[in-house]
């Protein structure tokens, strides 16, 4: 019997339907090569995911599926697209194509996140339930995509009405023998979900009484980050799981874990029954560097340039974008204004020189200076966080000036901590096309930035930037503490309301200050405005500011 | 027979659940004033629509209940509101709660659209069909909410499974008699849309053999636009329709049309069998207005800043905002550099002396040297466009600061034409919290602005700025046509690709030169980029850049 399965693990790019299509069929052939005799592609690979209002145009859905229909595989192969809708009225499908062999669909996936970052229900019309892949390359194969088979472990917010896994092991009891069951999936990332999806792909093992095998995509579309991890578990718990955040083919052995074979960069873990995935700041790092570099290098930009202040999050932003496109690659320039103090420009320096990436220092003090003349007596009689945007905003129109003289992209520096404050400047240091650190509380860059240091082996992060008291130096002696809570605070009240969705109430029953609760609550409420023009960011953590937050925009009325 | 029941036409603010109580409560007394013994709100009353991500807070979605459950109407009332979800991992649903007499939950929305500007299955969990209030004021009344009366005329984009009014007329043919049906609606204004829910209610009423009541959401929240027009309407065909864009009730009579009465500014429009409604440029007008005026009052906003060009674009912005918030809240700044010609200065001082608006000169060149000194060398070497984006981006810079001095909102002046095209400047012409005109094609902006100048009685927008070459001022010489088709062209081909869904070979078979489709079509793609991150707009079009337009970013890959 043929005991060889491969799953395709792909960083494909959304709409890049030929591109796509190419890669599967060198994966597929690599895979005959090191002996599997069936290949598996994630969810939706000849389209990408997330495809979003692609999918509305029917040109787009029907040159996925012919292409996927006529793809040129050396062995058989269960190909992920968008399939055409049944009827003239309805939506097309989020399918499984069977080629190589003969042509053939397979199935449609039947449970459509519509939570979160997914909206499968505004595009897609569900499928009636798994199916069922016969005597391909010898075997019977049971066909799930992605979110069926989390319903059987739990794993949703929500229940559904059907078990798409409990429908399979339905067919088993009246006969159906099955050699396996796969799942095409592009579950994203956010950190500790790797080890639920191994929980997924076990529950659904044990209950099937055969190997499942997961195929997942890698990779950063948009703001989507995939972080690959194929999976095959066995109904005792065994689990052999794929390399994050790299392409390849996971050569899965139904009869072995020791068979399995990864090709590719690294190599395969094997979990015994119980033992859990972990992973830690590395893993964090790797998944903010490629969503920097897979949102260049998919939209075609090869340099980038940013504002150096001296501070930790622009640091770590540098260091990001050095290791995204390279430090020849990377522009930084240090803009001090007559607030800036010394050690922020060395500070900016000593990194820049760790990093070996290309660095100016460009004072703003006279363009300030114009600025301010011109706007003299509208900044005497208003509001004073005018004249501290102002700098920042000069600044941005300095990094902007640089990106489009150089064709350059400029990156937006600042941490999910302050941006949920509104601790930050429109059109200032928000200016950019992406922002790598948005979905990181203030804490977590620290950590990064640590880790960074170690993981090129020296200091690119200063001692200096990674102690000295946080500020925007917008004005003289100015601290962020001056006007939020210390970040330790900050980040767990905004980890528990946004991640976890704790009231005031509840947050301020875990022992946290009831004025500093609601201020916190309050600010994030009000400053919706402002992240609604916020560059795009790799969503890292449980629930991102954007498509997983998407409070009302005009009624700022706090309903509590 | 009870024969008078009440549509509160209300204008919700989201999030604002005692106010919005308060106002439905106000409004049922003014119509058992009148004569009503029932009264019914609009979908999600309590709440205001759309709550988006508040709805995902149980104790949001409990404080709107308990408010409509204990709602103090003098008459008993039907009232929309979320209702809270049957089982522990379950949604919500968007219901209709009956008060005043006694309190019970009658019905949930069955057809959640998810499509376009909506997303409620990711909110809500569906209902199980319509159903029916017994002996409420002494009538037996059929309940729906919104979309679950769209299926029944084929006006949805795809169809559902079931459809609700063919159910209350399959309980007809059972033997239930109902006296009339209400649908409780909170349906997104876009242009010529209000006749289609006419053909709705009157699709209904005609099967159901009974009157059809629709009560509609009016007013902005965000980027949804609300025209109102509750319509009730008869089996024959006949319609009585409330006036648009604004508060109030329409007492109807089931009896006669002619006994319909409007509590509130303006007057119903009675349509005979087969008579459509029609809107034209005053609507539009209206529509915009409101959305702005709204999205200020509801957001705390009392005064807006714009720049004033002399051009079309910001012309109607200074008129649209004078309109929105009173001539006296508003500041135009004309801010000429040496590209700026004196028609522009004089067409900008006509305009705001026209409107009342406060007006200032402040010319950029000493601004614009400076900066051009600083960077001189990235100018030098680079892309021109660097040098042509720094001037707008120093207008935002004074824009932005007069607005953070002053406390007041800069409004982008951009229409959707420019932005579909990315001719426009991130930062600078794009700065703002909020882009009147986002949603209006360029000629539309022209066709407003005459418009405007009727309603007023006199030149707001002057001959000059009507009917000159439409130029960015960037540089020397420079005209729109010299990178873009002209704009009726340009128009054109947008709307057939946006609004129609026709791809570029579909648009060529209609006569458009080949290589000028091709282009806007790339351009379109290209700057997604910058689209995401523009202001909210209102949304007046049939398919508006933003939430019903969400291609993928990342992947400039054009599929074609």
């Amino acid at each position: 019997m043929a005991s060889k399965i491969a799953l395709l693990q792909v960083n494909p790019i959304v709409g890049d339907i030929s591109g796509n299509a190419a890669k599967v069929c060198e994966f597929s052939k690599q895979a005959s090569n090191a002996g599997a005799s069936l290949a598996v592609t994630t969810e939706l690979a000849i389209s990408g995911y997330p495809p979003r209002d692609l999918l509305l145009q029917p040109d787009f859905i029907r040159a996925c599926h012919d292409t996927a229909s006529t793809l040129e595989s050396v062995i058989p192969i269960l190909v992920g697209t968008p399939v055409p809708s049944v009827g003239e009225r309805s939506l097309p499908g989020n399918g499984v194509v069977r080629a190589g062999d003969s042509v053939r669909e397979v199935t449609r996936k039947q449970l459509l996140p519509t939570y979160d970052v997914f909206d499968e229900a505004r595009y897609f019309e569900s499928g009636k339930g798994p199916g069922i892949a016969r005597t391909i390359a010898g075997l019977d194969i049971g066909v799930t995509i992605c979110e069926d088979a989390w319903q059987h472990c739990g794993a949703t917010p929500n229940d559904y009405d059907s078990d798409p896994i409990l429908h399979i092991v339905e067919w088993g009891r009246q006969g159906v023998v099955l050699d396996a069951t796969v799942n095409l999936s592009a579950s994203p990332y956010h950190a500790d979900k790797s080890s639920i999806r191994v929980e997924v792909a076990r529950s659904a093992a044990a209950s099937l009484n055969h190997p499942f095998l997961l195929a997942n995509q890698v990779g950063a579309n948009d703001d989507l980050l995939f972080d690959g991890r194929s999976i095959i578990a066995w109904p005792d718990g065994t689990a052999v799981v794929a390399p994050s955040w790299t392409e390849g083919v996971l050569v899965a052995d139904l009869l072995s874990p020791d068979a399995c074979e990864w090709l590719g960069d690294g190599d395969v873990t094997i979990l015994s029954p119980g033992e859990e995935l972990t992973s830690g700041d590395d893993d964090l790092l790797d998944a903010v560097i490629i969503g920097l570099s897979d949102y260049c290098r998919k939209s075609g930009i090869s340099k980038i340039v940013l504002g150096l202040s001296g501070g930790i999050d622009s640091a770590l932003a540098a260091c990001v974008a050095s290791a995204a496109v390279g430090a020849e690659n990377v522009t930084a320039i240090s803009m001090p204004s007559r607030h800036s103090s010394q050690h922020s420009i060395d500070d900016a320096k000593a990194t820049a020189e760790a990093l070996g990436i290309n660095f100016s220092i460009q004072p703003i003090s006279d363009l300030h200076s114009s600025a301010e003349s011109a706007l003299k007596e509208t900044l005497a009689n208003g509001n004073p966080v005018a004249a501290e945007n102002l700098q920042a905003r000069l600044r941005g129109l300095i990094v902007m000036a640089h990106a489009n003289a150089n064709g350059a992209m400029a990156i937006a520096t600042g941490n999910k901590s302050e941006l949920g404050q509104g601790y930050c400047t429109l059109y200032g240091d928000m200016a950019g096309g992406y922002a790598p650190l948005g979905d990181l509380y203030k804490m977590e860059v620290y950590a990064l930035a640590r880790e960074y240091n170690q993981r090129l082996g020296k200091d690119a992060v200063n001692e200096s930037t990674l102690t000295k008291p946080p500020s925007a130096e917008l004005a003289p002696d100015q601290k962020d503490e001056d006007s939020l809570p210390p970040y330790p605070v900050l980040d767990e009240i905004l980890r528990l309301h946004i991640e976890d969705g704790l009231d005031a109430t509840e947050i301020i029953g875990q022992g946290h200050d009831s004025m500093v609760v609601k201020e916190v609550l309050t600010r994030l409420a009000r400053n919706e405005h402002k992240r609604w023009q916020m560059p795009p960011a790799p969503r890292v953590s449980k629930r991102a500011f954007g498509q997983g937050w998407r409070q009302p925009l005009a009624a700022r009325h706090d309903w509590r």
